[in-house]
């Protein structure tokens, strides 16, 4: 093995972990554009947007101006508890592959939540207990936003309502009960809890549901309950935000060893964890400090990026969410249901949006037998199983290290691992038995869910 | 928070973890008693034991005069992807109890296997790769050892046969699939695969299995085949041995920060993660250099240190494993089936009986719903959801600081926590629903069971 003077796994010590988070839209030339009001097109307000979501949090949001706010002690007390997330050199991948690449992984999957989910649900969740609520509403689909969300509630004392898409509440007993034993009510989407739900109920009596069903249920019962507000785990700006100690975290654990990226690569769904990992790195490249290849990873049936268009759109299927400036394969868009795993959103943070347009960083799409196929050669070498989201961000990391092969090049590479694979065994089983099939939308189809994009001048 | 200096997490750096284990049997004035073989009752001799288990390992196994083992490199290479594994100061829980005593947990749950056992399992793996062994065979229940095998197999390319419970293989499709992830063969017990298998399948057509049976299963295929041996994952002495890294990272990280237990705490089932945990501080004990109270503690459907007999006893309940003496509820005895989690062993290591014989710890034993009380207590304040079995530990912790409370003393409690109880999920559900009971066996119950114990002059 190469270079000893570096540990397999890089911790930094609680003095060294950061104080604040990074808000990366400062220091954009080309500010990602407002939300919309969806009724009547104006930039969302303060106080329009104060109605469902946490005052401080509404704040954090509208703001690119201040590029730094300070971690709350209460939150850094919590973040202790599982971070700093060790950074780990891959010595065993990089040993398999005979490359001359040097690997790094951010490892985000050593919390019961199993993924970054955390990072951002504490923080939330102290924002609304700071302003005297009673408790949070949220959705969830596979589970680890509602987990993540349910833990912090359970720090803060904080009442958790969480309505999770009937189909996940049915396959995943499991993690339903990880997010009983901490509190949280748990509520199969649709329910006869909300207006929404009972008309959706009326209208298709055997759905299974939808990640748009359980927004737009979980907006409702906060909008109609002084004591709630409404949390969201990915997408938004003050997510990514509080997402920015991945990659804080990541700068400093590489600067204690000098060591300098050439590529730095994420998996995308919403943009959360690959808006985090890169924030400081990119600063640097906006402030031209420093320059890196950064690489966001989609799935090739869910092609936001590669294959959406930049336009504003509607963030939910319900079309209640403000309008987002974004890469959206159109909010009707659903990826086939032989997708494994998340990264299933049609759209894309709108920060993220923008620094795509403005050409800042590239973006590629994958099959999900490819995968799969990353994962688990990752999983045989490097111990750690994976989630599926993750191993997008690993299939990348792999052919760029096996270019470096062919070239010669000693590449330092670095991903993010952003969560387990603990619970996604189905999908394991799928892609071991041959059962796994890869699914690229026609050109035609992704046409005709954009011609639905609402029309704003 | 009290004493700011203190971290939340202590982690060694990799120039800190200790690069020998520690063979407590050394350092013991009355050794355990040595095996025997089953049929002569004669002691077990490195050539009868080298038929089923590898060559290193029998000599670990009978070696009680050497007190450290260097750690081989490869083995430690392995280690250094997931350990050092942290010491954490439980701050959150010790201000939820209100009580001046400190508390802290070495936490063995962040690989992907879940738990410690993945420290013997590396080892044992190495020891076949080294003897050129094609593959090893084993026996799982719950799943957890068959995971950290299969990891460590994957890790040295060795072959991988596991016989998994039938229920168990039935009911935990996911522990299974994790295990295929690594390329280990999962085979349901009893099988068609082995005599032992079809004689039980013939006199029991409609049996789901057990432990016993997947056992002798494992062992019966390791010995028909000389490229495989048969490896275990607690009770015996080598595998104290392995698990020492836990007990000697412990006491690497207290003596960093100058902490001096006064109690130390671990489940004990076989006795491997207790016998791990406590091996350096037993020593210090036995040698008179130091003194500590350490405890024992085991669910109360199935108390072998605490109502069990000290006697010689079949390992296994299909009476083909050597004799061993230990604190024994009787190879016959099966904890009610409303026990939850793991710790179901009828026996115990004969090291940890040989102390506790000695009066150098002392055990107890708790009722489950009590344990998971406990659980879902420090999942909420600690975040991590711990697995029941190491939840033991918890409510005796919990039980000691408490006492701590009343009297104002300002002990130091250190305890084992030993997995995460992510798979263990139907058990929190009953607990949660209220369907969870206790059971304790009768005197007569457990008296019927020892009637049965085996003769040796």
């Amino acid at each position: 093995m190469s270079n000893e003077k570096i540990p397999y796994k890089i911790y930094l010590s609680e003095s060294e972990m950061p104080d604040a988070w990074y808000n990366l839209r400062a220091d954009m030339v080309n500010k990602p554009a407002p939300l919309l009001n969806p009724e009547t097109h104006k930039p969302m307000t303060a106080e329009e947007l104060g109605e469902v979501f946490c005052d401080e949090l509404v704040k954090q949001e509208l703001d690119d101006t201040n590029a730094w706010y300070p971690i709350p002690q209460e939150i850094r007390d919590f973040y202790k508890m599982y971070r700093p997330s060790p950074l780990v050199r891959a010595y065993c991948l990089e040993e398999k592959l005979q490359t001359p690449a040097k690997i790094y992984y951010k490892f985000e999957g050593n919390n019961t939540s199993g993924s970054h989910k955390l990072n951002s649900a504490i923080a939330q969740a102290y924002y609304a207990k700071k302003q005297g609520l009673t408790g949070v509403t949220t959705e969830t689909g596979a589970g680890q936003w509602g987990t993540a969300l349910s833990m912090a509630c359970s720090y803060f004392g904080l009442d958790c309502k969480v309505y999770m898409v009937k189909v996940s509440y049915e396959q995943k007993p499991f993690r339903r009960e990880v997010m009983r034993v901490y509190g949280a009510s748990v509520t199969p989407s649709p329910s006869m809890d909300t207006e929404v739900g009972k008309r959706i109920l009326a209208e298709h009596p055997g759905t299974t549901g939808s990640l748009g069903c359980a927004i737009s249920e979980a907006v409702e019962v906060a909008s109609k309950d002084p004591g709630y507000r409404y949390v969201l785990g990915s997408v938004l700006n003050q997510v990514m935000l509080h997402q920015s100690i991945i990659g804080l975290e990541t700068k400093a654990a590489l600067d204690k060893y000098n060591i300098k990226p050439d590529i730095i690569i994420g998996c995308a769904g919403g943009g959360s964890n690959l808006g985090g990992l890169i924030a400081p790195f990119m600063g640097e490249k906006i402030r031209g400090e420093a320059d890196y290849r950064i690489i966001a990873v989609e799935p090739s049936s869910c092609p936001s990026f590669t294959r959406g268009k930049y336009a504003y759109d509607y963030c939910d299927t319900g079309k209640v969410c403000p309008l987002s400036k974004m890469y959206t394969l159109g909010s009707g868009y659903i990826p086939s249901a032989t997708h494994a795993g998340g990264l299933r959103y049609h759209g894309m943070s709108n920060t993220l949006s923008q620094l795509y347009a403005d050409g800042l960083m590239e973006a590629v799409s994958v099959p999900q037998t490819e995968v799969f196929a990353a994962a688990e050669e990752f999983a045989r070498v490097e111990g750690t199983l994976p989630a599926p989201e993750s191993s997008h961000a690993i299939r990348i990391a792999i052919n760029e290290a096996l270019k470096c092969k062919e070239t010669g090049e000693e590449k330092t590479i670095v991903f993010g691992l952003t969560g387990t694979g603990y619970f996604d065994m189905m999908s394991y089983e799928k892609f071991h038995d041959g059962k796994m099939t890869d699914y690229r939308p026609t050109d035609e189809e992704i046409a005709a869910s954009l011609a639905n994009l609402p029309v704003v001048e």
